[in-house]
């Protein structure tokens, strides 16, 4: 029983890796091609994630997990508010731009709230920081703690897909996000209309 | 053949009405509701649509058309940039949140680039008003013109999907929305990081 469990084990995390892969690489990939690179038979595949959404799902959170463990080394409670924030979103960037075939998969696959769960952990990272911003007057607080947040997945995501289409230079993804991020988080710039 | 293409079209007219009714109060209605709302036969209703993928495609393109009736009526072009923008965005918002079902139903069944080819008439109405603002320097001008309609587009349907999850309250909305586009559109408020 304790073989058994363990190979289960050892096939899941061969299937999450390699669909990690293979959907970055091509995000209309099948679940067969997963099977395949995973090294595991179809019925062994199907047995862990019954439909192609429960295996993508899956795999956005198992990359999202790895995604994680680079995003929690960053010291984001030292530096000001601002400086925090474009530290988190090149960070964040540079994940997500390795990833961005896979959000696409993704986005195809689930519903937008199933993919908004799968970023619970890191959406918690970036509440905290926003949080602290309003407190100490550098980002606005005229507008709902959990919408500026929704709005920061929201703008990471379309920042992905304007990448895919041709429409975003990939090499300044990461710049424009920052500068977008900086003037939906300060105070207003103006009276407002 | 004159006749049976009005009937055709008669029967097309009827199943996008009722699909953008149906679909409005419930996302995850069958093709078989709609058909039925539409007073067409299930044979009549996959021979102008093969896949429910295909309908939901063709009822944002209707929905979209005439929600452009209403914005077509706006002037945008004589008040300031920014004004022009807060009523743009607050008529867009009244119709979106008409629809904001309907857009969860569109995002489920259609790939994110499907969904934005569907709404080619009224980004180029935002991109028209992004661009003089630009001229008239009223907005900003250090991020690429595409990635602001874009962002624009997908905040937009942010706010939609927020409200339907209950994060965010349908009467708070339309102001929250004119005051992250506001701060999106306008000058960087502070130097660059």
């Amino acid at each position: 029983m304790g073989a058994r469990r363990a190979d289960a084990e050892r096939n899941i995390a061969a299937i999450l890796e390699a669909g990690r892969r293979v959907l970055s690489a091509d995000p209309g990939a099948s679940v067969m091609q997963v099977a395949k690179e995973a090294g595991v038979g179809r019925v062994t595949l199907y047995g862990h994630f019954p439909s192609r959404e429960s295996l993508v799902a899956a795999v956005v959170s198992h990359t999202v997990e790895l995604a994680g463990t680079t995003l929690a080394g960053l010291d984001l409670d030292t530096p000001p508010a601002r400086e925090a924030l474009a530290t988190l979103v090149r960070s964040s960037w540079d994940v997500l731009s390795q990833h961005s075939r896979l959000f696409l998969a993704a986005d195809a696959a689930l519903p937008a709230e199933r993919l908004r769960e799968r970023h619970a952990e890191p959406l918690g990272r970036v509440e905290r920081l926003i949080s602290r911003g309003r407190d100490e007057g550098a980002f606005r607080t005229d507008l709902p703690l959990t919408w500026l947040v929704s709005t920061f997945l929201a703008i990471l995501h379309t920042a992905a897909g304007e990448v895919e289409a041709g429409r975003l230079a990939r090499e300044e993804a990461g710049e424009t996000l920052v500068r977008t991020l900086d003037a939906l988080l300060s105070p207003p710039p103006a009276p407002p209309l």
